[in-house]
């Protein structure tokens, strides 16, 4: 398949080299020339392995062409801004979102183009431009969102291999919202205490509010079971204890964050106040803002 | 008179120096031997100021003799302790207590002696273990708790001078529990947020989550205008908009903070559940306990 991976953080990097990998014809779509200058001559890495992937790298603004998928590995800030491309630019492929949080559903009702979402649960940092860490090796869980079942099916078998595996979902709005919830819970928790991501649980009063913040991200989304998912978010915070957050990292370096579609998706979802989100969502907000010259 | 002032802080060292000043004998009691030692040696001192002061100085714990008036002017957290020592000593003068938040009113009530408290409105930053910088004059506003108010207007008229002025107030909850509202908005946000106090009004974000904190401890307390102890956060913020909070110092300097007897005291009083007072509880609780290297 021709296939566009859109974005080159660690997501684009990681996915246009195992799509790659898998035996299709990758075009890396970036916004910074200076990266397609260093990956036009050096190719892009998987650090610790030694194949260099020659891979066809060009301006956001440029996209257009015939492929037979899109994958949007950008921030969830962005999607809005690729969909209108994708409008502007008459591109019909299919589209498969690998966003974290759900602000960008919305988005991509606006668009007549077939689409799937994935939820990854592979460790991936970005290392430089053209290089990739693979800390962690999980799966795709991917879901049709206006694609048909079928075609979503032939997708999956074409994209993945033994180790780098897919798995189909049935239901886009339960994947997505069961992974949001656990992003509810460590992420804006994190970025406001500034700590790993395993004090969301070693920390009996972190642990206190993180339990609040998955009762309230339970009740926006109307999901029964919060015994379930806070069992979900502690395992995750295990599995990744000595990590620190996307959001945290976000924080840290002065970016733009995703809480406007976690926290504030669940804000606007939900019938109830919810307190504790509200406190980390203007938080974080407020962090985002902040000049970081008043406390050191 | 004979007074003594016990602590040696910021706020102990001025109550000493300006108690002194007004005409009086002035013990001090600190608890390091180390401090006692330099005070001896080179008295006390208001930065600025070419006067130095010798002052009696002892250990608080040979605290003993006859005083017409103890002023304990120790953190919050200490008072417990200061209380079983007058007991035991079975000391009979009459005791005004300094402290912020409302943690060791249950302390007061457990004594005989007649007792007063007092809201500092002073600026005061101790710069070493014999010097204080008096950064913002303002007023000592007493208000008898057991005391007669007979008595205590004595003692107000004695301890004051033209700039150290004391104000005499009716009814010791209602001071104190308007004091303590703009301590539990202000402390415990700048604290987690690591911000100078200006930041709770300046910053929009903070400033939506230091609105629900003031509404909670109006609440709590059984206070009807909101509006009112918003515009004092407000005021009191934007005078000392620079300036660190002494709760974001102790967490700063890894010392326990004054957050019991602030926020604490707000949820064991409240007949509802206060989730943002709950947060900020948890939050100062869990900055506490945290192991600092775990992100710097």
């Amino acid at each position: 398949m021709k296939v566009a991976v859109v974005g080159a953080g660690s997501i684009g990097l990681l996915y246009a080299i195992r799509t790659q990998e898998a035996g299709h014809e990758v075009t890396l779509f970036v916004r910074r020339e200076q990266q397609i200058e260093l990956i036009c001559n050096k190719g892009i890495q998987v650090e610790g392995e030694s194949m260099m992937y020659d891979i066809h790298v060009k301006n956001i603004m440029d996209i257009s062409g015939a492929f037979d998928l899109i994958i949007i590995a950008t921030k969830q800030t962005h999607v809005k801004k690729i969909v209108e491309l994708v409008k502007v630019n008459e591109i019909v492929a299919p589209l498969l979102f690998l966003q974290n949080g759900m602000g960008h559903i919305e988005d991509i009702h606006e668009i007549i183009n077939p689409t799937a979402i994935g939820i990854i649960e592979h460790g991936a940092r970005k290392l430089s431009d053209r290089t990739v860490a693979h800390t962690g090796v999980g799966v795709t869980r991917i879901a049709a969102v206006t694609m048909k079942q079928e075609d979503l099916i032939i997708y999956k078998q074409m994209l993945e291999s033994s180790h780098f595996p897919y798995k189909l979902e049935n239901d886009w709005f339960e994947v997505m919202s069961d992974k949001l919830i656990i992003n509810a819970v460590i992420n804006p928790l994190t970025s406001i205490f500034k700590v790993v991501n395993g004090e969301v649980v070693n920390n009996p009063n972190l642990f206190r509010i993180a339990k609040k913040l998955c009762e309230e991200a339970c009740d926006a989304l109307g999901k029964a079971s919060v015994e379930y998912h806070l069992d979900r978010v502690k395992k995750v915070a295990m599995q990744t204890k000595d990590n620190h957050s996307s959001m945290l990292e976000d924080i840290k370096n002065g970016r733009r964050t995703e809480i406007e579609g976690i926290s504030g998706y669940l804000l606007k979802r939900a019938n109830d106040e919810l307190p504790y989100t509200t406190f980390v969502y203007e938080g974080v907000q407020a962090m985002q803002q902040m000049d970081r010259r008043e406390y050191e």
